[in-house]
């Protein structure tokens, strides 16, 4: 039989794939599940603009929105993109210093390939988003801890430590923060920026909830580090489409011309379909506007709900406010210890027992053994209430099972 | 200034993106472009097909056309794909033995990665198609060339001394062929099979153009050698979405959950709205063949055009009549090497003199001086003849430009 690489069996698959699949179990079985796991909202993009894409679809009759598009995307789009990021704050850019890619994760993907060696380390902050480290340890790469502090800011002195400890290739940073809803602040935003240009590091910062924030302002790394930050960015939060695959990485150009080479090698172009649907969204500036106010408000609502509910029922539970983003990072310690149960077995307990699905905490870093990731994108705030309600009641079901120690 | 990845910039761009930036200069100055290198062909789905999307997208306020789908396509979709490939007279294949990629090149990154370990050979017939090569020589291997017959099929005698003298990986095969339009024929199939079983070695079998046959029929490889296929096959050609990036490989399930785990590092799932678009062609089944019919029977009068016009036009060149695929592959030996010029020379001043794009040979093979690809998809009957007589026009200039030796 012939053989394989075997690498790729290393690749761990991806956490929430493997609670869809036991969800996926459970909705055949009939049962309703409350959806507290998922990165997507639960509602799609606005009429208006769904209705104006099947216009175009039905009346033009060329190859326009079939055809194979430039790998770095068309060059209309990544217009638009410099004029949205230039309106929402962010720095001026070329178009030749954006790649449009095939979503987030081919973003994440063609950055990687183009600055990692085997052997290189990249500093991940505990807790992140989960989706850098199998990708890094794929690329022979290594990641490396480093501890926040109760507000989830990096904690600058532990990064300095290791940086004088060991040579580092690139810093990640998600802000607004999945799975925390963290903002990065200023001061730290700068010390971040400043220690990468000091030591010659990458900051790559995920960029995907930037236009989801309820309080607080969006800090643009790039500005403050433009040799140094590779911004990687979405649209699958707003417009809504993440299903269809399409992001952006924006840099300086060095970096945009070999990402461009790895995004050719892995998809060809980004998928044109979905580069048209963009183009009338980020042309159309009062649909646009309107749709992220909605979007915002929307989950702000349901932002506000989680907390209250968390309090209401859980109120030994500790969550720092999300400022940002779709998820709250809820820290049940008190619960579980008590339990002798991880968030892990507990998230398990809680989608088999109660229907209600949640990302475990140690899916985003090495001290989350008690975290537990809820969204609140996917679902209206009567069931996020009675998501966290079902927690309450597994976590009174197991304690009257429990013997006291 | 924080370093790359130094192989990064040894991906060459495609050849194709080569002409086509010359092309997008022209087309600004306003020229009348004859694409005969384009290789999508040249109008959209069928309307019936677009208006059943649009009716979707404007009808459907849930998330399920934008969603995240399940890394391997949506579990409908893969069982569609294996109904069709049994229909078309393909092997019997359950949907885990299929994976649904963001097109062609991501079914090619992702079957490519699951089996390459730095060093590996892989078998390349000369000519094929330029796609395979950058990937293999990206992720550490090498590609080995050998010779096909007057026909293009592959020359057994020389692949089996190959195989004798050294380790090799994989062999690839496209068929029907791009850029040649051969057709294994039966005999070459069970002997590639036999020696793939032979001598451990994997077959992939890029099968993007099985639905455009002209004359003879598709063998299908993996009926042979079940064991060592891994078959590549898209849906840009059929219903004709290249853009859209959807494609799909079947092989046995090992190969499968490798692919998978890549196709999850590099682009997490397969755009859903193509899946969806493709969910309804495979369903209709009239709508289906009627599609293929129309496609087939336009490209055959297509096909026949071409070769007529380089018969009347080129009567000195050599030209195997393809059998299927979108391309015809034209040998200029007699008229190139009087004007001491190679196709690649020649098919830029095509361009540039003649408004006509070619993709020259050599891009194709290493032995390939004095061919040129023809694509006839992209262009009417008319204006293919007008290209053809334009290459004839350029050879006459130049011609009398060159002093006779």
């Amino acid at each position: 039989m012939p053989d394989f690489n075997p690498n790729v069996l290393r690749i761990r698959e991806s956490p929430t794939r493997k609670i869809d699949s036991i969800k996926e179990r459970l909705v055949k079985e009939g049962k309703d599940i409350i959806l507290l796991s998922a990165g997507q909202p639960g509602f799609p993009p606005p009429r208006e603009l769904r209705e104006r894409l099947a216009k175009e679809l039905i009346e033009d009759d060329t190859m326009r929105l079939y055809g194979y598009t430039p790998t770095s995307g068309l060059a209309e789009l990544r217009e638009l993109i410099a004029n949205d990021i230039k309106e929402l704050g962010g720095p001026s850019l070329t178009p030749d210093q954006i790649l449009v890619t095939a979503g987030g994760q081919a973003a994440m993907f063609s950055v990687l390939s183009s600055i990692l060696k085997p052997g290189d380390k990249v500093i991940h902050f505990d807790p992140t988003y989960f989706g850098y480290q199998p990708l890094i340890e794929y690329l022979g790469g290594k990641v490396l801890w480093i501890p926040t502090d109760s507000e989830y800011q990096p904690n600058i002195e532990k990064l300095k430590e290791a940086l004088e400890r060991e040579k580092i290739k690139a810093i990640i940073l998600v802000t607004p923060d999945n799975p925390t809803g963290r903002i990065i602040d200023e001061k730290h935003a700068k010390a971040l920026a400043d220690l990468a240009i000091d030591h010659d590091l990458w900051l790559i910062v995920d960029e995907a909830y930037k236009t989801l924030i309820f309080e607080g302002e969006h800090y643009w790394l790039y500005k403050y580090a433009p040799e140094n930050v590779i911004a990687i960015d979405v649209f699958s939060k707003d417009p809504g489409i993440p299903g269809w695959r399409l992001g952006f990485v924006y840099s300086k150009e060095e970096l945009i011309r070999r990402a461009k080479l790895v995004l050719q090698e892995i998809v060809y172009c980004p998928p044109s379909i979905a580069q048209h649907f963009v183009i009338i969204y980020l042309k159309d500036r009062k649909l646009k506007e309107l749709t992220r106010r909605r979007l915002l408000e929307e989950l702000r609502v349901r932002r506000n709900k989680t907390i209250e509910s968390i309090e209401r029922y859980l109120p030994e539970a500790k969550v720092v406010k999300p400022r940002g983003g779709m998820f709250s990072f809820v820290d049940l310690e008190s619960y579980l210890k008590k339990l002798r149960m991880d968030s892990e077995e507990f998230s398990k307990l809680l989608l088999e027992k109660k229907y209600v699905a949640s990302v475990p905490g140690s899916y985003f870093g090495p001290t989350q053994k008690y975290t537990v990731r809820l969204s609140f994108a996917a679902e209206s705030p009567e069931r996020i209430e009675e998501g966290i309600r079902r927690i309450r009641e597994l976590i009174d079901e197991l304690q009257s099972r429990t013997p006291s120690s």
